[in-house]
């Protein structure tokens, strides 16, 4: 692990770097297509309505990798929990162990903000995602489905009288 | 559906009735030992930090259901969704469309905050569920796996040299 490795919190000078990053999850993803955020966007709801978070890992600093995050709220906990939507390390900074240390700095979040959880999802075809997140002793909870209504089923089933 | 239906958002008042529910509904989905949830923390973490809303569906004076919501951030949209935790409507007002008036009620707020997205996860042997919600118009994210550390885990990865 670099021993210069920081983190810091993004700030609305960073909105341009924080697409850029959203954009290239996206690709590896295979799911470009479903881009449409912009930077108008991502400084409205990230720095004026503040509903996410994003770190930095910056190494010698160059921002290598970043993760976005809101907080959750269990039920049966009655407590918040960390969600993790984003995490992204640039391709020739990986395999150097920054993923694993934004990780465990979520995971520092989550434990001194008092959260009783923290979690993500990965895609099923992600193999070294899964064995990543297994190694960090992630439990995969195989019995839950997320389901979503968005776009035009989401403003019929808010308007029309279905 | 009851035309003396009406909505109304918790208040700190109302703590007692939501563990209820939350405890119902943890019954429900066989998970009831799963919940360490009491008030205090329940008006701690929706009261005073408001991490997540509570809605009632209310029918002529009784609250017959609840929702308990938060805000969660698509980057791939650029803007905030809802994320629904619990739905829970009592046994003997079942089948009587205030599941689904919650859920219209929530798609409502999603629209009206600019939101893109409203999403859940439900149990995947819960069929009724899963046909209640396909008939909304949701779609399952079936090529995703939700991945989890608490308690010990959480603990682990936060501080522990891994």
């Amino acid at each position: 692990m670099d021993t210069n490795l920081r983190f810091r919190s993004a700030a609305e000078d960073d909105t341009g770097l924080i697409l850029r990053f959203i954009k290239a999850l996206a690709e590896f993803e295979h799911l470009s297509d479903k881009v449409s955020a912009d930077e108008a966007l991502l400084r409205e709801w990230l720095f004026d309505k503040k509903i996410a978070e994003v770190i930095f890992a910056v190494a010698d600093g160059k921002e290598v990798g970043f993760a976005l995050f809101f907080h959750s709220f269990s039920t049966f906990l009655g407590k918040a929990g960390i969600y993790l939507e984003d995490l992204y390390v640039i391709p020739e900074f990986r395999g150097l162990g920054y993923g694993k240390a934004l990780m465990k700095k979520l995971a520092r979040i989550a434990a001194e903000r008092g959260c009783g959880r923290f979690e993500w999802q990965c895609l099923d075809w992600n193999r070294a995602g899964i064995d990543f997140y297994l190694s960090l002793g992630a439990e995969p909870l195989t019995d839950w489905t997320l389901y979503r209504v968005s776009g035009k089923s989401l403003l019929d089933l808010a308007y029309e009288d279905t």
